[in-house]
């Protein structure tokens, strides 16, 4: 009787999301599995050397479990060079500017480690194993949160553009004249459809002048009939209706996800959105694209950059993936032709 | 002393433009070389059975050279079906209505045959060997004329969404409260920056009734100092501006390229542009993004559809054409890898 062969731990990748609170990690096979249960470091200080610490933490600890480790991706909030592995600025760490985030921890990680825009790994994640799990062509991810983040995927791959900065939906202009953004420009589609916006939009409606005002609040008193709140709700209906049918017309998706905590107020604001889409977009591009809310919650932030770090030492999609030895990681497997 | 080898006449592609008064079509190698005069056979009569009569004879007398043609690709006017080769429905042809164009014309054509819209067949044209040659990454393209057409290229390869129909960039809406739209909605671009629109809007603003007033009187009139031709095109300026930081945003672009005839009036609107890109657009996705005016003029078509067909044969981009015999057409060649 041949002997039996040991059982093999499957091999992993790890995927990170580093957010404003917290840091968390997963290890997942290269079919979407998550092994064992999910790690989280807190976030408290949110000093550079602090933070990257905390990141280094959670990296070790992901790669010691008993699977062999194939690569690390790091959904980061904020603008990054991805090729670079740079995280340029974030508006969750404002002292951040330039840190080369991968060629940091590439001192403590032997496999090849990948940086993703946060957004752009959640909208993979959603793409991969979530919402939009199985669809061909282009899949819109938007993210609604405190901000209003964005990710393009095409055929399973991200659209990145030139510099890895391709999806930043929140910065779409809705109306020219609009409110004020962060960013510099007026109307975009932030300053109507994030947490941000609602209150800012809620106190100029109302004048009120609550200190603590959360979007949480605002969304509580929506759905218990105060008025101008659902104003609100449906002006954020409005700019992502207009923006949905931009982007239906621009890129005549398949799929279109929305996530983010913010989401979670679907009602109130789906049917506004819907009525903009129908009026706006080109019928024919219209019809049949799915827009559905997102499965994964906060784990498709580290799920997509796990995805990404498959894709990366694959062959499949992520070119921004560097071995310690500073040479670029060449694809140790390419996908079937 | 070994024969010489015979020269051999080096294989082509046809690339087919269909114009609302003119069929236009060339001889193109798999580098971009047009070999021979480009032919053009009138189009007088726009009923469907004329046209296709006339598309017919274009194709057949292209294909008659002494080079073996490989394929050919057709750039058409309006919405298409491009895996089904079929025209949904176009505004220069009024009563074409899911006309199967690829399959009529496959009956006497035995080489593969795509078809494409015919601003997305500018695009490529562009990105290989017009105003995007050799640059990397995705290149936007605006066809700017009678409408606004587009097309967005990503590594030499259109990203066409669901059913071929991505890259319909003059129907971005630039001001929900905008003119009506032929699309059905509002303050769309394609009216602030088309010739319809300008000489619309140069009505609107003078009370002007002038029948026979036409876009390239319109510029001329701006030229000489008209204030308010001069300020229809401030405007298309500055809708052209919100709409191309919406897409720097949104892409990450690295080549931005206008064409059609109305990107002759280039400064008369392209300050006004820049301005608005330069508020509204994240700085370090606009800093280094090229924008040019096209340069392969109306031969632009022809021969991005040719590239079109190219690539359907060596299996690198387009997916729509089937042989003769009603099966898929296998890739004889594959990109090295």
């Amino acid at each position: 009787m041949p002997k039996r062969a040991p059982r093999r731990a499957p091999e992993v990748s790890i995927g990170v999301d580093l957010g404003g609170t917290g840091i968390r990690f997963a290890r997942v096979t290269v079919d979407g599995d998550v092994i064992g249960r999910p790690g989280v470091v807190p976030v408290v200080d949110r000093r550079k050397a602090a933070v990257l610490g905390q990141l280094r933490r959670a990296v070790v600890e992901a790669c010691s479990g008993s699977q062999a480790v194939e690569a690390v991706g790091i959904g980061v909030p904020g603008f990054i060079r991805r090729d670079r592995g740079v995280i340029v600025r974030s508006p969750n760490f404002p002292d951040w500017r330039n840190v080369p985030v991968r060629q940091i921890l590439q001192r403590d990680v032997a496999v090849p480690l990948v940086i993703e825009n946060d957004a752009n790994a959640a909208a993979l994640g959603e793409d991969w194993i979530g919402a939009g799990q199985g669809g061909r062509g282009i899949l819109v991810m938007l993210t609604l949160g405190t901000g209003v983040g964005g990710g393009l995927v095409s055929d399973g791959r991200l659209i990145t553009g030139r510099d890895g900065m391709a999806g930043e939906i929140g910065h779409q202009t809705v109306d020219p004249s609009g409110p004020p953004c962060t960013c510099g420009n007026t109307g975009c589609l932030e300053t109507y459809a994030s947490y941000t916006g609602l209150v800012a939009n809620y106190r100029r409606r109302t004048g009120s002048s609550e200190d603590e005002l959360s979007g949480l609040e605002l969304a509580a008193r929506a759905r218990r009939g105060d008025a101008e709140a659902q104003l609100v709700f449906a002006d954020m209906g409005w700019a992502l209706g207009v923006t949905l049918a931009n982007l239906i017309n621009l890129l005549n998706p398949s799929r279109i996800v929305l996530g983010g905590g913010l989401s979670g107020a679907w009602p109130l604001f789906i049917r506004r959105a819907m009525q903009e889409i129908d009026r706006r977009a080109i019928r024919a591009a219209a019809r049949g694209v799915l827009i559905r809310r997102a499965k994964l919650g906060t784990a498709a932030g580290m799920i997509g950059a796990a995805r990404a770090a498959w894709q990366a030492v694959t062959g499949t999609g992520h070119t921004g993936a560097v071995s310690r030895l500073g040479r670029r990681v060449r694809p140790t497997m390419r996908a079937a032709s």
